[in-house]
C-alpha cells in the first residue's frame, strides 16, 4: 500500500529537503527504504538503498535483537557490540560480594574468561519478513462478533507461528499500521550469550540519572557480548563446550567516526510509538495514564530510598528497578512537557479535526470512515470505567515478584492441559523455557523485605480504589472495603502480609522452579500462601482477559479503518508505528536549538568528562580514565582525535528517528561502517513517540572513536580491537561521508 | 604612567582584534578611554572616545552610583533606571502585611504616589576625579616606620577629604593600582530618593536563585527611582515638598535595542576585583577564605531554612540576607571552580613565576623588586596565624544586628570626643548621618529570635577556635575554653544568650537611636547587656585594628612596588583593579561556548519565559505577563520585536568586563543610547575577578526592548514611557550599530 504513492512522496521529500527540516521522521521497514531513494540522494547517499531491504545481506544481516535492545556483529567470531545499559542484567548476574562487575567493569582477555550473560539472554537474527495480512485478516465473515474476530485472528497467528517455527526458527506475526497489515517475522534465536567486555560504571553510566535523556552527554554506553552455538553450528542452551557463532555478516567498526552534516543510518528494533493513536486516546494518556505513571514511579522511588538508605546490598539488588523507574519517570515527564506544555497535544487535536473535515468533505468518505472515531471514543470511554481497577491489578504482580511468580505458575498449570494452539499466548510450549528462565533469573533481584514493602504499597493502591472499581478477591483476602480509613487499611494490610510472607516458599529458587511442572491440584496442595492468593485472583483476572479479548476484537475491526483514513489523507509513504520489529532510520549528525538561549552542539569531547567529573555519584569516572584524559588534553594527540573539535569525540547528536528498543543500534555511515552506537534521545524528543517533532527531535549516539580510544587507553581491550581488525587511521584525515555504495562484505 | 606606552598597547590591541579574543579585559578609568581609540575603532566605533573622559558631559554626566549599584538618569526630571535587585531594600521598606511591593511590584502613576526609597538611600553623581598621588604618598621620610606610613597616609587623606567636602560635595580619596596612585573623587550626594516603578518579583527576579549567575536567563531586572532635592536645587534630606532633581544629562532609552556583533559600552561603579594580588594571596583565598565562605554561607542558609520553615513573615524580613547569602554562595563556588578546576590558579602561578624570572633577569631589577614578593608572603604568613580568630570576630556583629548596633554605638561614643581628623574613618562627623540611618534601617530586617539564632551560630564558631586563637572576652563572658565539648559549649552559649537577650533594648528602634548621642559613660550606665558585651570586646577589637594599621603601612610600602613591577613587565595600558569608582568597559554583544557540547546564544526571548514558567518558586511570572506573552507568540508582532530571533529579546550576553557594583549600569550603544541594563555575569565569568578569562567571560544584560515591552504590555507604565519620550520604532528595522559619534545632548 505504501509503495503506491511514490510521486507524491518525492514531492514531500523534496519540500522537506528544501525547507531544511531538522529531524527525519520515519522508523522505516527495511523494504520501504528503496522507495526513499530520492530523499537519500538529497542527503548525499549514492549507494544502493536496496541493500537495506535485503535482510540476509550486508549490513542488515549483521544487526540483531537482544530482545528489548539492538546489537550488531562486529567480528567473524560472533562478537557483538551493544549498549552498556543493555547488559546491566548480565553484569549484575555475574557480580558477587567480592567482585562487582557493574561498578568495576569486566574484560575477558581470552575466550575462556567469557561469562554466561545469564539465563534468558538471547540474540535474535531476523532472517525473513513476510506479508501475511491476507492469511491473518482476510476472508472474514462480516457478521462475526468482535470476540469471534479476536479469536480467529489469535488462532490464525498461532497457526502461522507454529508452522513457521517447525524450521527451528523463532517466529512472530506482528500487526503493522494498527492491524491494517500483518507480517510474519522469522528469527534465528541464539541462546548462549556470553559477557565479553563492559567498561566501569563510571564510564558506561557516566552522568547517570542526572544526564539521562539530556544533552550535553558524555556516556560510554557500550559493551560487548559473544554469541555461542553448539558444535553443530545450531543454537543451543549454554554449555561450556559451545563454540562462537559464525555470522554471515558483521560490521566494520570505523576508527574515523562521523562529523556534523554526515548522513547516518540507524538500524534496530524500536519498541513502541503511538503516533497513530487518536487525539482522544492521547488526551487520556496525558490526563490520566502519564500523570499516574509519574506519581507511581515517584512513590516507588521514595519507597526504595527508605529501604536502601542503610542497605547497600539491597540497593545493588534493586539497581535495575531503580534505573528503570528513574528512566521511565524522566521520559514520562518529558512526554508530558512536550505534549501539554510544548503544545503537541494541540497539534494532534488540530490534525484530528482536519481528518474529520477531510472525511466529511465527501459523502462517500464520510460513509466509509465517519463512524470510526466515535466508535473508538465509545470503546475508550467504556475502558475508562474500570481503568483504575485494572491498573492496580496489573501493578500487583509488578510490585511483588513473589505474587508475579505465583500467578505465572498458577496460570501455567491451568493452561498446560490444553492443546498447544488453545493455550493463551505466552503460555504455549514455545514459551515454557522462557518462563523457566524468568523464574530462575528473578532470584538475583529478589529480596523478601523489599518485595513485601512493594506489595504493601500496591495493596494500598487497591485499598484506595473507588467503590465501583474494587478488586473483590483482594478486599476479601486482606479485609479491605471502599472508604476504609487509610490507617485501618494499613493495619489490615500489615496483618495480611505477615501471614502471607510467613506462609510462602516462593522466594526459594529451587522450590519455585520445581513448581513449574505441577498441575493446578498439585500447586493447590503445596499450600503456599502466594499460590492461594494467585488462585483467588484468577477468576477476576480471567474475566478481565475475557473482556480484553472482546475489546481487542472491536479494535481489530475499527483501527485498521482509522489507519486507512489516515493513510489516504496523508497520501504519501508513511512509516508504521514502532512495534519491536526491525527498522531503518536515517538522518544527519546535527546539533539543535535547546531551551531558549541554548544551542546543543552536535558533539561532545573528552574535556567535557573532566568538566563534569566530581568523583562521586553520577559523575565518578575511574581514576585511570581521568588520568588518560588529563594526559590527552596536554598534547591533544590521538589517532581518534577529531581535528574540528580538537578532542576525541564522546557523544554526538543526529536527526534520526528512534525510540526505546533502538538502544545499542549501530549507527552506520554511508559505507555501512559502524561509526557509533545509538543509546538515547534528548528530553525534547521523547514526546515524538506520540507526535513527531521535526524541529527538536535528536537521537544521542556514542562515537566509535570514544569507544576505541577508551578500549585502547583505559581498559586495555587490545584483544577486541585486534579481533575487530581495527587499525587506527594513519592520519586524522576523514572521509567526506556519504558517496560510497554500501559495501557487501561477504 | 599608563599613558606612556601607547605604541606597544596598539600592537597588543591589534593582536587581540586579529586573533578574535572573546572578552575584553579592562574596567577602564574614564580618562583612559581616549588611549583606547585604536581598539574602539577596530570594534567599529567612529565617535570621539574623549567623550568618556568628560565626567560632566554626555553620556558620563547621566550615570550615577546608588552606593553598591549603578544607575542612570533617563529623563530631565531626575528619573533614574537601575536594576530591580538594587531597590529590593526600598521595596521591602515600603511593604506592609497588606501590600507586599516585593511580590507584587509597584508603579507610581503620578509623582504624588512616589514613595521614599528608605533612609540611607542615595544617588551619587561623580563630578570630578583628581590625581592626588603626590599629595598622599609623596614626600615620605624613608626612615618612617610602617605605622607612621599608615598614619601619615590616613591623615593626608582625611585632610584632603575635609577640604574637598567644604564645597558641599561628598569626597573620597581612593587608592588605584595597589596604592601606586591615589585619586580624589568628588560626588554630588542626593539624599531624597523615591521609588517610582518596579515590576512584580515574578518578572524582576524571574529565575531566582536557580538562574542566578546562569545563562540562559530571562530576568526583568529593572526598576525606576527618582532623585529629589530641596526647592533650592540642592541635596536635602527627604521632605514632602522637595522637588525632582534636574540632571544636566540623561540617557535616551533605545526602543531598538542591540544585536549580536554590536559594540556596547557599560559605564558603572564596579566594586572590587583582585587581579593584581599575588599568587600566594590568591592561593590562600582558594584554600582557606573561599571554602570557609562556602561553608559559612551553607550553615547560615540551613539555619534560615529551619527558622523560616513555618514563619513566612520572618522569611520576608530575612529575604535580603537570604538573597545575599545565596548570591555569594553561587559566586564563590563559581570562583573556586574557575580558579581550581578551571586551572586559573595554575595560570596565575605561571604568571608569577614569569614575573620573578623577569625580575631576576637583570640585576638592577632584582635589586629594585626582588624583595617585594618574599616580603608580601611574610606579611601574609603572619596574618594567617590569627586569621580564624579575626574572621570570627568579624562574623559576630555580621551575625547579630543587636551586637553590630551596640558595637557601633560604643565605638562612636569613644570616637566622638576626639578632633574630627583624629577620629577613625567611618566615625567622623561626615559619617554620622549614615550611622544613624543604618541604625534606623536595620529595623526592617530585625527579629529577636533570628538574631539570637545567628549569634548562637557565630558563638559556636568562637567556641570551636583553636587554643592559640581564642577570643578571650567571649570566652570569659560566655564561659568557653579551647577543647570544650560541643554539647557543653552549646549549653554555655544557651545560658549566656538567655541573659543577653533578656537584658537588652537594642531591638527597640527609638531606644537604639536615642543612644547615638550618648557618651561612653552614659552608654555604660544604660546597663544594656549588648553594650556591655561590646565594651568587653572593645580592647581586643582595638588591638586588632592597631595591628591592622601596622600591616596596612607595610602593604602601603610593598604593594605599589609590586604593582610597579607588574606594570613595567606588562608594558601596556592596564586597567586598575575595580575599587567602586566610575569605570568604562566596552565589548560586543556575543554568545559563547558553555560547558562542553553547549553554546550560549547571545539573546533570549519571551518564548523562553513560557518555557521556564512553572507557576511556582523561582519561575512564577505573573498571570498578566504570561497572557501577554501567549498573545504575542500567536502573532509575533510587536514594535519591540527582534526580527532575527523573531521574538522580543529579554536578556543578552556581551563581552564587557564587569563585576558586582556594576549592577544597574546602563549598556550604551555607539550613539550613547541606553540599549540595556547590566545585571549579572555568567557562572563561568566569576573567577575573572581574580584572573580574567578572555574566552569565557560574559556579562548579562536585560534588553531595553523587554523593559519597554513589559512596561507597555504588562505593567501599564505609560506615564514613564511618555516621560522618557520613547516612541516605538515605526518599523522594526534597526541601525547598523557603531558609526555615529557619541551625541552631546545639552
Amino acid at each position: 500500500m505504501f509503495r503506491s504513492r511514490k510521486t507524491i512522496l518525492s514531492a514531500i521529500i523534496l519540500l522537506a529537503a528544501v525547507i531544511g527540516l531538522g529531524a527525519e521522521q520515519g522508523m522505516w521497514m527495511p523494504q520501504q527504504i528503496p522507495d526513499l531513494a530520492a530523499r537519500l540522494r538529497t542527503l548525499g547517499f549514492t549507494g544502493d538503498p536496496k541493500a537495506f531491504a535485503d535482510l540476509t545481506g550486508q549490513p542488515m544481516g549483521a544487526i540483531v535483537s537482544l530482545g528489548g535492545c539492538t546489537a550488531s556483529f562486529v567480528s567473524p567470531d560472533g562478537l557483538i557490540v551493544t549498549n552498556h545499559h543493555c547488559v546491566t542484567g548480565g553484569l549484575q548476574f555475574n557480580s558477587t560480594a567480592q567482585r562487582n562487575l557493574l561498578t568495576d567493569g569486566f574484560l575477558a582477555k581470552t575466550r575462556d574468561e567469557e561469562l554466561s550473560n545469564g539465563p534468558g539472554s538471547r540474540v535474535f537474527v531476523t532472517t525473513s519478513v513476510k506479508d501475511v495480512t491476507e492469511a491473518i485478516v482476510g476472508r472474514f465473515d462480516a457478521s462475526a462478533t468482535d470476540r469471534q474476530r479476536n479469536d480467529t485472528i489469535d488462532r490464525r497467528i498461532k497457526e502461522r507461528v507454529a508452522a513457521c517455527e517447525k524450521g527451528g526458527l523463532r517466529c512472530n506475526v506482528t500487526s503493522f499500521f494498527e492491524g491494517l497489515k500483518y507480517f510474519e517475522i522469522a528469527q534465528l534465536e541464539i541462546r548462549d550469550v556470553r559477557l565479553v567486555y563492559a567498561p566501569a560504571e563510571g564510564i558506561g553510566v557516566f552522568g547517570g540519572e542526572t544526564d539521562n535523556w539530556r544533552w550535553p552527554r558524555h556516556t560510554g554506553d557500550w559493551s560487548f557480548v559473544r554469541a555461542y552455538v553448539g558444535k553443530d553450528g545450531k543454537p543451543a542452551a549454554y554449555a561450556k563446550d559451545n563454540v562462537p557463532y559464525k555470522p554471515a555478516h558483521w560490521l566494520k567498526v570505523s576508527a574515523q567516526g562521523t562529523k556534523p552534516g554526515d548522513l547516518v543510518f540507524v538500524v534496530g528494533y524500536p519498541g513502541r510509538t503511538l503516533r497513530h493513536r487518536t487525539f482522544t486516546e492521547i488526551k487520556e494518556t496525558t490526563e490520566w495514564a502519564l500523570p499516574r505513571s509519574v506519581r507511581l514511579a515517584e512513590e516507588q522511588l521514595a519507597l526504595i530510598n527508605t529501604l536502601t538508605a542503610s542497605n547497600k546490598e539491597l540497593a545493588i539488588k534493586l539497581s535495575g528497578r531503580i534505573q528503570g523507574l528513574n528512566n521511565g519517570l524522566t521520559n514520562t515527564k518529558g512526554v508530558l512537557e512536550g505534549l501539554v506544555k510544548g503544545g503537541a497535544l494541540g497539534v494532534k487535536e488540530a490534525q484530528e479535526k482536519a481528518l474529520m473535515a477531510w472525511m466529511a468533505a465527501i459523502p462517500a468518505r464520510q460513509k466509509q470512515y465517519g463512524d470510526v472515531l466515535p466508535a473508538l471514543a465509545a470503546l475508550q470511554a467504556e475502558g475508562e470505567k474500570v481503568r483504575e481497577r485494572n491498573a492496580v491489578i496489573s501493578a500487583l504482580p509488578s510490585a511483588s515478584s513473589y505474587l508475579g511468580a505465583a500467578q505465572t505458575l498458577y496460570r501455567l498449570s491451568m493452561q498446560r492441559p490444553k492443546n498447544d494452539l488453545d493455550r493463551d499466548a505466552g503460555f504455549q510450549e514455545r514459551d515454557w523455557s522462557r518462563i523457566r528462565e524468568g523464574l530462575d533469573r528473578m532470584q538475583r533481584s529478589l529480596d523478601a523485605v523489599a518485595d513485601r514493602a512493594f506489595l504493601r504499597w500496591a495493596l494500598q493502591l487497591a485499598a484506595a480504589l473507588p467503590a465501583d472499581q474494587r478488586i473483590e478477591p483482594v478486599d476479601k483476602a486482606v479485609g479491605l472495603r471502599a472508604g476504609l480509613a487509610p490507617a485501618e487499611a494499613d493495619r489490615a494490610i500489615g496483618g495480611f502480609l505477615e501471614t502471607l510472607y510467613a506462609g510462602t516458599k516462593m522466594g526459594d529458587r529451587d522450590i519455585r522452579l520445581a513448581l513449574i511442572e505441577k498441575s493446578t491440584a498439585e500447586l493447590t496442595a503445596a499450600n503456599d500462601s502466594f499460590i492461594a492468593l494467585a488462585a483467588a485472583l484468577e477468576p477476576l483476572a480471567e474475566s478481565i482477559r475475557d473482556t480484553a479479548k472482546n475489546r481487542a476484537g472491536a479494535y481489530a475491526r475499527l483501527r485498521p479503518r482509522y489507519m486507512q483514513a489516515l493513510l489516504a489523507k496523508a497520501g504519501g509513504l508513511v512509516a508504521p508505528d514502532a512495534n519491536s520489529t526491525l527498522r531503518v532510520t536515517y538522518g544527519q549528525v546535527k546539533g539543535v536549538d535547546g531551551k531558549d538561549g541554548l544551542f546543543y552542539k552536535p558533539q561532545t569531547g573528552l574535556a567535557g568528562i573532566l568538566e563534569k567529573q566530581t568523583g562521586e555519584g553520577d559523575f565518578n569516572a575511574p581514576k585511570k580514565q581521568i588520568e588518560a584524559i588529563s594526559a590527552f588534553l596536554k598534547t591533544r594527540k590521538s589517532p581518534y582525535l577529531d581535528p574540528a573539535i580538537k578532542d576525541v569525540p564522546v557523544n554526538f547528536l543526529s536527526t534520526v528517528d528512534t525510540t526505546g528498543g533502538n538502544s545499542g543500534s549501530p549507527t552506520l555511515n554511508a559505507r555501512g561502517e559502524l561509526v557509533g552506537l545509538l543509546f538515547d534521545g534528548t528530553y525534547e524528543s521523547v514526546s515524538s513517540d506520540y507526535l513527531f517533532d521535526e524541529v527538536k527531535t535528536r537521537s544521542i549516539h556514542v562515537d566509535s572513536r570514544y569507544m576505541l580510544w577508551n578500549m585502547a587507553e583505559v581498559d586495555g581491550a587490545s584483544n577486541l580491537i585486534k579481533e575487530m581488525a581495527i587499525a587506527p587511521p594513519a592520519a586524522p584525515a576523514r572521509g567526506a561521508g556519504g558517496g560510497q555504495k554500501v559495501a557487501v562484505k561477504k
